[in-house]
């Protein structure tokens, strides 16, 4: 096997995120900016100021600024040059250490300073149902941070600095809105705070660690910078607390008009910090359950680091809404902010039913009432038949719900990326429907929902063929929306024709098999004992024919059943993530009704999973398909885990050591630059699309192995 | 003489602005993008498409917008690079013709395309008491636009285009939400639409002018790029209306919180697009009646063209907010986003009686209620005596109002930049107040403030000296509030000491001087005779002290009667323009009262408006001081004017010829890249501060010459 080495020293962003504000603080890239972000694409560009000072030593300062073009020279007439900060020691990588947990980020010096950032997440209830108390503790737009240094053997007074410079607007004093509060907002919008003292010092200035210019307050409200400045005596270990908050008030979303539910709960940002405050115990302790419980998984620490680093990227998209008729949950795709792609809902599903499963039903909801439509299909004659229900492949883009049974997303008359996803998102509904109703035990929602499901049986099958006689359970027709010219293709929108085609495709139809593995399940739980003989008979028709696909030449399966295609793809295993997941075990049992298919997928794992084939030949990351160098990491996850679980046997050396180039990718400026990044160049380890990205969370499968 | 020759291209932007919503619409620079802008210190940076296409000859393009690095490569996992334009001609300079009116802006090519930006303005009634028709009308944040084709003489259809792209955000069809708009909106905010119709297209992509992929209504919603495109049939002339439109809902500000005034008229972005559109005739009228009214002026062209460019900054930077208590006027600074900072205050008044005086009364109530204060002043003994009533320098900064009685800017312990204007601003009430008072006719408001007035009058004596004994008329005490190290400023702060240092100032003196026959003009207003006659005996005492400082042996005054400052200003005849104004003739009376000072100030401008001394070296543009090259634009228009009005026998030929210099100085990129701005180097005229800048509107005094 080849494998990178160990890339020193890690330099990567996290998003630091509550849950459901759409909202980030992302720092830790060296050198780079960060701050506070409401729906960006990526990181903020804010100067974060962390850091500590000696006595009358420099300011030792983590590395998450740049020197301010001092706006000082806007007034006095100077020329404006970046100035180069005075007073400082730069802190580099050398000099400090990084823990990322699954709900901390934590820098820490051997001189005993210590900064952390927390974003504690755990179950939450239904926010219908949650009382207020409760909805503001769960759905608080902040984090909470703490800094502190440890001058018990010190001789000298230390202080410590937590600031930010926001280059295009101006911050403005708490105080002047909150006497309770000490610390600086922008606008109505974002700002941070601790609770005021007496060793506790405000700045604002435009060179923040070389005062000036002092107000009748000491400060200078004109200026770009503010910071606040903790006095540690000597012989004291002192933790001081922050709490970094968002606020957007009024509707922030057209097409679906909505708020941010934390809008119900909370009055203003000053209401959020000061709430932040006086909870942190509350918060801390949540942050600290995890952080243990991810400590102590047996998962060797890339992983746990994987795990960690996806957690905060989800967070980061999420965004609880509420309009008219209640509550709107909403992931927002990374830096392409669609709104719940249905791709990535149906691999949330796994973190989202650990934590609140309302959020996933929520989704389910909204796409079958606003953003399902019955759909024609396409013949080889060229004329269309009826095709049944499908879905969009996601609810708007950037804050706009698209109209009723529109994405944002898909266009008409294509073979590649941006063409319809319809059987993909068919698929997607019944399996994230059925996860949802089994691992909730919520057989009420399934029931109202039964004719949908029906639907969604018959829709999948008239895609084989709508004659029932000449159907043999592969996908062979495409949705009519693609016009004569196009062609429907899998989420692996970017990937080549491997991934890329619908029709007769290996992953799809192993997903379509797991789909009617479910769709037994859930007809059999609502007691409909016909539907569920058919939706097994369906299912063990597809498991057979694809199981004629197998090449024993290569001793393979081909990734699509078409013109010659020599491709060699991983997720032809995804499928069986869903069983696997509900424990469905006579669908998993490798003597059991699939024991053929899934004798013939591990052969075809086990030759694929080598270098140059599915590994990459110069990093030794997982490859989603052998003819593409553009892989996934959350695919890479989901399916580590179904190999794991179901093909011990096919995983080579090369591939279980893969976690470490996996790691290595995210913690590094190729991806690291955009926090958890999801497609990934597999030779280079450079990001090359869906940057700021939730879907890394099908890690939380990994727990359960 | 040395003047600059005329610089051609030219090359600046401009703010497209209503009235009161801190809002532009700025294009205008070469290879530059612009756009929808709300509260900036600059041009926003969205790519603006504004073209034609003749049949199927490529598309000429005015140069507003750079190629976008297509997001394409984002969904596609290609290498993102930015795309040079294709199908593209890039329209120069020397191909369109740019004619920018009081309210227009309009780019014209002899291919018979035409692309006009309206922002009327003109007579506007006190908002708390217009009708409903009335706000709308006044206050509605749009700006009309309109694209034209004379295809008369064409034998092919002509497409014109008028688009948006911004490169952070993603816009929405505005149909989604309102089905009588064609056009785009980014969120709730801000957008542009015309009416629907069979020869509009809408498009929306990643590349605008080549459209790759389309969904069922011919759009792509997660691209960046948006646009109209207009038909025009071969034989036909068509004009095309465009709106341009903002909206920011909620309060906006903090200190004082408020709202836009326009949010009480308006329900959202759309309901003001569609007001834009159906009310156009009207405001086409409105801006056509100020372009003529300018276009008949008894100016010269390079005049026209000053006073029309900052009008437009001026618009950009107007504020009408609606807090508890009613409406709330701001202007904000430019480029620095402070509120009402009075020293501009005092020079918009010209501009704002002459159109919304309502806004003039309303700034100085908030000054006199929350940004009033008790001063003390300092003793040479070191010691502080009562000082009286003094003013803020400006309410506060970027939508944050500051603490009452305090401002943004003054900080304590400073000589320079950032000290106190105490004196200065407590000049600027009494002449704002006089202005407004006198110029309408409102006594009843003068009444209710003479409390106001007659503290001010005790408090300009006071700083001469707090014994009337031995007081001259010259500002000789700085406020407490400087502390025991600082000293008062005057609003030229970023000037050398010349025009720096309050006390012992010329300017200041001559200043203090009009304010003190503006309290006799105020007082005798309010049949306060004692106090009227006390006014005149201090403007007499004034008068005659600083025609005590004129030196015979330069026949000039120098700027600051202390350790023999040698420098020259222009400034020296600023406190004449209030009396000027407000036609009080025997206070410009060349044989009246001030006779002996008016003549002696005479020989002092013939003798320094000289190259080298107060007209630059290089350029031949008017210098402020002697000893600096930082020179303000508004302040020479307003100088200009009481040199002209008042002293035209000392207008050397070359001081006469500057009027281009100034004009170049505006129309090239030095400071064109920012709009109207006002501190320029007077040699190589590049701005150095006071960008996107709303202070040039003191031109208006050019229209009563």
């Amino acid at each position: 096997m080849s494998s990178l080495p160990v890339s020193r020293p890690e330099n990567y962003y996290t998003q630091h995120a509550p849950l459901g504000a759409f909202a980030s603080f992302s720092i830790g890239m060296i050198g780079r900016p960060g701050g506070f972000g409401h729906a960006l694409r990526g990181p903020a560009n804010q100067n974060v100021y962390v850091g500590y000072q000696v006595g009358g030593a420099p300011w030792a300062m983590l590395p998450f600024f740049k020197p301010p073009q001092s706006n000082e020279a806007a007034f006095t007439g100077e020329a404006a040059t970046a100035q180069a900060p005075t007073n400082i020691t730069l802190l580099g990588p050398a000099d400090y250490t990084r823990t990322l947990g699954w709900a901390s980020d934590t820098w820490t010096t051997p001189a005993k300073f210590a900064f952390s950032i927390l974003s504690p997440f755990g179950e939450v209830g239904d926010p219908q149902k949650l009382s207020r108390a409760a909805a503001r503790q769960a759905f608080s737009p902040h984090v909470n941070a703490w800094i502190e240094f440890d001058n018990t053997a010190g001789r000298e007074p230390v202080r410590l600095i937590f600031g930010i410079g926001e280059p295009d607007g101006i911050l403005r004093p708490l105080e002047d809105t909150a006497p309770g509060l000490a610390g600086f907002a922008h606008g109505t919008q974002w700002g941070y705070a601790t609770l005021p003292g007496r060793d506790v010092e405000k700045r604002q200035a435009f060179d923040i660690l070389n005062l000036k210019f002092r107000d009748y307050r000491g400060l200078h409200v004109i200026a770009g910078e503010t910071a606040l400045v903790f006095t540690v005596p000597a012989g004291k270990k002192k933790r001081f607390p922050l709490a970094l908050g968002f606020f957007e008030s009024g509707p922030v979303t057209t097409g679906i008009r909505a708020s941010y539910a934390y809008t119900r709960w909370f009055d203003d940002l000053e209401d959020v910090l000061a709430h932040g405050l006086k909870n942190r115990a509350a918060y801390e302790k949540l942050a600290a359950a995890r952080d243990r419980e991810l400590a102590r998984a047996k998962l060797d620490d890339d992983q746990k680091f994987l795990v960690a680093q996806a957690a905060h990227s989800y967070l980061g998209s999420s965004q609880l809404l509420w309009g008219a008729k209640g509550p709107l949950w909403v992931v927002n795709e990374g830096e392409y902010r669609m709104m719940n792609t249905f791709d990535l809902t149906v691999d949330h599903v796994f973190f989202e039913l650990r934590y609140f499963p309302w959020a996933v039903r929520n989704a389910l909801e909204l796409f079958a009432t606003r953003y399902a439509y019955t759909d024609r299909i396409k013949l080889a004659d060229g004329r269309t038949a009826p095709g049944g229900i499908a879905f969009t492949h996601d609810m708007g883009v950037n804050n706009q719900f698209t109209p009723a049974g529109r994405s944002s997303y898909e266009c008409d008359h294509l073979h590649g990326c941006f063409s319809h996803m319809t059987m993909e998102q068919l698929l997607n509904w019944v399996l994230t429907a059925v996860c949802y109703a089994e691992k909730t035990g919520d057989t009420a929602w399934l029931r109202k929902r039964k004719a949908t499901l029906l639907a969604c049986a018959e829709s999948m099958r008239r895609r084989d063929h709508p004659d029932p006689k000449r159907r043999d359970g592969l996908l062979k027709h495409d949705s009519a929306r693609c016009g004569p010219e196009g062609a429907e293709i899998t989420t692996y929108d970017s990937l080549d024709v491997s991934l890329g085609q619908a029709r007769n495709n290996l992953y799809l139809s192993v997903k379509a098999l797991g789909a009617w593995v479910l769709l037994e399940r859930a007809f059999a739980r609502l007691k409909l004992a016909r539907e569920a003989v058919a939706a097994r008979a369906s299912a063990d028709q597809l498991a057979a024919a694809v199981a004629t696909k197998f090449e024993p030449e290569t001793q393979s399966f081909p990734a699509v059943f078409e013109k010659g295609n020599r491709s060699r793809i991983i997720p032809a295993v995804e499928g069986f993530v869903y069983p696997l997941y509900l424990g469905i075990q006579d669908a998993t049992d490798r003597q059991g009704r699939f024991g053929k298919l899934l004798g013939l997928l591990e052969r075809h794992l086990a030759g694929i999973m080598q270098p140059g084939v599915c590994l990459d030949a110069t990093s030794g990351g997982w490859k989603m398909s052998s003819t593409s160098t553009n892989t996934w990491f959350s695919k890479i996850a989901l399916a580590q885990h179904v190999v794991r679980r179901l093909f011990p046997a096919a995983l080579s050396d090369a591939a279980r050591a893969a976690d470490r180039v996996h790691a290595d990718w995210q913690r590094q400026p190729g991806c690291g630059e955009f926090a958890m990044c999801d497609q990934i160049h597999s030779d280079t380890g450079v990001t090359c699309g869906s940057r700021y990205y939730p879907r890394g969370v099908t890690t939380i499968l990994w727990l359960d192995e």
